[in-house]
């Protein structure tokens, strides 16, 4: 199959692009570097060091022969989405190509104006680009399980059967996200769902949780692949960002009491997913929504679960509640539905104590380049202009690395 | 109360300031004449002959002994938006300054990106600038009814309770917009409330009806104050573009069976919606949600009352059922709930026949201006390119006027 990766050199899109090259298919990469660019701007380097993409792929030909093509460009400029599309004619194309961060997308108001601006038109563009070139190409599209927000009733996949007065319908799941962000994916969702319906575009929403993790099969075969890490306070999410916490024995920072329960996956599982989306296309004018996640936890028993596996390492671990720099249920009802990507055939990975272990050995391998300054919130939602230029009350990284953006 | 109008001289926001200024209130318009520019740009002028705004508010002064303050600009501009908020200090502001056509969303990817970039932005620049400037200000915003789209359940105001799985809660009602400009109004929503949540703003989101009509009380006193009436394919509501096309003998243009049911209201209920919404504010944190219409009908209703009251002023009305150029289902199961405006106390003015008769007389006085060749739809929903100057197979106007764009 030809897929198109948008956004192949990320977090998530980079070991999608390899997991799909290694099993045969032609993959090729749309990335305009926008990730490596706000490590600048937030002055946060993941913890891992990444190589470039030119290199990355350099050494996968290297490794096992197979060629992954590259086009640099934004997917808001349509000129260049729109060569990109008559030239690979792509039968699938998987879009994580967008801002993803809710701390980045509150910083103030520039940052939300972009993040919306820029995930809006591009998927837009994307839409545009399949009517006009591949009408029949299916899209896979990066959603986040924060569009549903935290409803006191069970959250279904994508759509419910609502009975009111007497009649009844299936209609959109309720949407009630919590950042400019999360709104951001909620706009894309509704025009997406149009698109099908007016154009019988193929479509599917993938309604992801909080990915943790670094590691696939893949992106172990070399040093060379290896995936970000990000533990920042603005684009690290909570595992990862814990773990580093417990490895230089910096407490846990837990927003508030910690009952933000929300559902959790291992990166392994993301890669999985989207590629049994792409083996099972939506049908044409479908739109499809998929919960992508594999266990829910609350955040404080994400906590609880680093401190212990951290003690059984000889780390000193502590967990501190600092105030909810979101604004959000800090204790809630939350049952989701996840049961779509299980049908199609998806194994999960469960969060066990090795897997927990292994994210702890990689913080540890790293900590000389771990800043300790990143790891307090600076950007509150309850303010609409966050300074990040002044820091926390914080002393920097005791641990020998100084700003830690040293090159390893 | 200190009101600010943003999209002030247009065919909605024009008779709102008026009726504002008119009852002791202090009123400033925000315009960047957009509206004018689109005229332009489609080529279809506004049946009545409008004056220019600065002309408009010297014989508002000249008139009524009452002055409005006017600053030209846009609202997608910060830091010009900002300072209008720093000097006026509105205590309510209406928000009117949106591309508000859904065909002209629908032309292609351009007016699609257009629409939704300045409908958005605009609304997250209003939201940023009362959090950061008036943080009390009331924001009303208009909303679309065309939110809801067509669900098989009854519509409510906005939220709606959910009974599922033995648990239930009051959530946003399911949204399914019906183009990119519905899906825009949609996008506001959801970020008005997010910032209602977090930043304790009070808002009240109108979803309005389809409105009819150009007098008000305050138009009506003078003819410099005439407001715009728009029938072309574009920007002309369904009702004012039958009256025209019956004034002229044109075939009443119904888009597939009719079936198709929509909420509408008199213009004189606008204005009086917006008092009512004004006068008795949101409380902080507060996101409201009223169902602006009086009267359901489906178009084929409408389309046979214009023929009827065109039959009896003498003019030989027909109805042409045209194939839909929109995506939407030309019969279903339509009932929305509209009482919160009727709560707090609007009397509304039903669509009668001596309105219907004012209306055709209206088109009759503006006959020499209709130019025919916009009367027939050139926008298709299910293209993604429509090139609106190839002419529809018809002849220019047979009513003397040419394009018929002799000012008057």
């Amino acid at each position: 199959m030809r897929i198109l990766i948008l956004g192949g050199d990320g977090y998530c899109g980079w070991p999608t692009a390899l997991h799909f090259s290694y099993r045969g298919h032609e993959v090729a990469i749309v990335d305009n570097f926008a990730r490596r660019l706000w490590d600048h701007e937030i002055g946060a380097m993941t913890l891992t060091a990444i190589a470039p993409l030119s290199e990355r792929l350099r050494s996968w030909k290297r490794l096992t022969g197979k060629s992954i093509e590259s086009s640099i460009g934004d997917v808001t400029d349509y000129e260049f989405l729109s060569s990109v599309f008559k030239t690979f004619e792509p039968e699938a194309v998987v879009h994580f190509a967008e801002q993803r961060a809710a701390p980045y997308s509150m910083i103030d108001r520039q940052h939300a104006v972009f993040t919306q601006v820029n995930n809006v038109v591009g998927t837009l563009n994307v839409l545009f680009a399949v009517k006009e070139f591949q009408p029949d190409c299916h899209l896979v599209k990066l959603g986040t399980m924060g569009e549903y927000g935290t409803p006191n009733i069970d959250i279904e996949e994508g759509f419910i059967k609502i009975q009111h007065n007497g009649r009844e319908d299936v209609l959109p799941f309720p949407k009630q996200p919590g950042s400019f962000y999360h709104l951001s994916k909620v706009h894309d969702s509704h025009n997406i769902a149009f698109c099908c319906k007016i154009w019988g575009v193929r479509a599917t929403d993938l309604n992801q949780g909080v990915v943790y993790g670094t590691m696939t099969d893949e992106v172990a075969l070399d040093q060379s692949l290896v995936n970000r890490f990000d533990y920042d306070e603005i684009f690290g999410t909570a595992l990862n960002r814990f773990c580093v916490q417990a490895a230089i024995s910096h407490p846990i920072t837990v927003y508030g009491k910690g009952g933000q329960t929300r559902g959790f996956l291992d990166i392994r599982d993301t890669v999985r997913c989207v590629e049994l989306a792409c083996l099972h296309p939506a049908q044409p004018g479908e739109f499809r929504v998929f919960n992508q996640f594999t266990e829910q936890f609350s955040v404080l028993e994400l906590a609880r679960m680093v401190e212990a596996a951290g003690k059984k390492l000889g780390l000193s671990v502590t967990i501190d509640h600092l105030p909810d720099p979101r604004v959000e249920a800090e204790e809630h009802y939350y049952n989701a539905r996840h049961t779509k990507l299980a049908d199609l055939g998806l194994k999960p990975h469960l969060l066990s104590e090795s897997l927990l272990d292994s994210l702890l050995n990689i913080a540890i391998e790293y900590r000389d380049r771990i800043d300790m300054s990143l790891l307090l919130p600076r950007v509150n939602w309850r303010k609409s202009r966050n300074d990040r230029k002044s820091a926390p009350a914080l002393a920097m990284a005791a641990t020998g690395a100084g700003t830690g953006h040293s090159a390893k």
